[in-house]
């Protein structure tokens, strides 16, 4: 199969259903610009596309849950406006393009991100996307969800990855931001598939298993790419986590050894779909995608 | 009925559920001290009470939804926790205590308010805290309270209070900022009862006027209270909206008229409670509670 043409087309439908909802005049202009603003700035749709395919591995289409699939975005974009904050990582630029508080200011930042948040929630709590989901399935999606953006999942990644700048990289407390702040959403995102589908055990197992080890490799390569990527693919200054010390693989293990890392984890991850028929064929290559990306 | 007592009781019901629903712990433990800090500063539970208050007056009984109707103080609590951050109001005290970026930084701040607001659809998203409750109410109920969180409620008057600060006062603007930023969260409260009560369209929409006009009031009276109250009972500086030309009523109306205005709210709030049975007493005398309020 030819991976860059599914996800282009994914990310096309994902990104049709953002313009379409976001249609809706929302007041004052100036909050639903600032949401637009870093919604489409250029993001890979990544989370929403992991949501469809394991759909899609699970025997579902895709199309039948592209809304709820697409909230995953709402919630990674406000993690993003937040993070970048002065009073967080205090970042100008994001995917080559000033970042939110630099263009509309911090509170208005602030405020776009609390709405895209919550915007995830109104479009997961409307069972009139989908019809023909049971709301039961609807309803665990979005306990799924919330449980991985909150205070056991991204949000306490993210306070305890500012607590450790400056500090000594220990395994433990690497693992702990790691698997919180990226990992967990990652995780939710490929669980959503089963939990839609209703499928059994077993699925919702195998989906947790690849789910928890594509998400630990997704962010150990973002930390190899931010020592060796080239600016102008990262978006973003390269080297800005060891300018930061950050608490990161590379810095912890070297580039050599984290690399062999994010090999394993994806080398696990594809073995974990062993369950799986060929329906899930783009989330297997999907794996593979993350592994060798280059931005 | 003496609603002084009713109104403790079914705050200490609040209270205890929040307080063990926070007995597990969260790490980083700061991250859970600055949720906890906010959300034990001494609020009323308002919002919580109104919703249990609408239950009953729909026929229910208050522990039945507790659970659901504390997830309305966990939002509010949120919003104040980023209202008063330096990028908005900038304010160093609440309910007479240091704000929490005060207390805990900007960034934990920040993260803890997002936190307290994804926790809220942790718990609306779990249906095991009232199994009986049928799944549909529940959903139902989250839509209801992310709408009325999000851009199309209190973030788009956040936005437009402060887009307003300083510009000349004008009725529609006034009216969109208050509908928006405190009556939105209100309405929402009272229409979580008949929500997960699943009451028919006549008291839904009794309903509804009724926090229409409540949550109208509400603010007309915090801005009358602005103007007059002590700084002792308000916890905050008396005068504070004036200091920072909010558009506000008395501003708009002078303090005797903006009176008349928040008594005839409550008048017709009261007139559309009529439809329902005794059980709306507690409803209908917090209506009164709130008129009479000091702080």
């Amino acid at each position: 199969m030819d991976i860059k043409k599914y996800l282009n087309g994914q990310k096309e439908a994902v990104d049709s259903f953002l313009r379409s909802y976001f249609r809706e005049q929302i007041r004052p202009p100036v909050l639903q610009e600032a949401m637009l603003y870093s919604l489409f700035a250029g993001g890979k749709r990544i989370r929403p596309i992991l949501a469809l395919a394991a759909f899609e591995a699970c025997g579902g289409t895709a199309p039948e849950i592209l809304a709820y699939a697409s909230t995953l975005e709402l919630i990674h974009t406000y993690s993003l406006i937040h993070d970048d904050l002065p009073a967080m990582d205090n970042d100008d630029l994001r995917r080559g393009k000033p970042t939110n508080h630099k263009v509309y200011g911090e509170a208005v930042a602030i405020l776009a991100g609390d709405a895209l948040l919550t915007e995830a929630f109104c479009i997961l709590s409307d069972p009139s996307w989908s019809p023909s989901l049971p709301v039961s399935h609807l309803l665990r999606a979005s306990r799924e969800i919330a449980l991985a953006s909150g205070a056991r999942g991204m949000v306490a990644g993210q306070v305890q990855d500012m607590l450790s700048e400056k500090a000594e990289p220990d395994e433990g407390t690497l693992e702990f931001i790691h698997r919180n702040k990226t990992a967990a959403l990652i995780l939710a995102s490929v669980r959503l598939g089963p939990i839609l589908r209703g499928s059994g055990d077993k699925e919702f197992s195998a989906m947790s298993r690849f789910g928890q080890k594509i998400g630990l490799a997704f962010q150990v390569i973002d930390d190899i790419l931010d020592v060796e990527g080239e600016t102008e693919e990262l978006g973003k200054p390269r080297g800005s986590d060891e300018d930061r010390k950050k608490m990161t693989y590379p810095r912890l293990y070297g580039v050599v050894k984290s690399r062999e890392i994010a090999n394993q984890l994806i080398s696990d991850a594809l073995s974990s779909l062993d369950i799986f028929p060929a329906e899930a064929d783009p989330l297997r290559e999907i794996a593979q995608y993350l592994l060798n990306r280059r931005s």
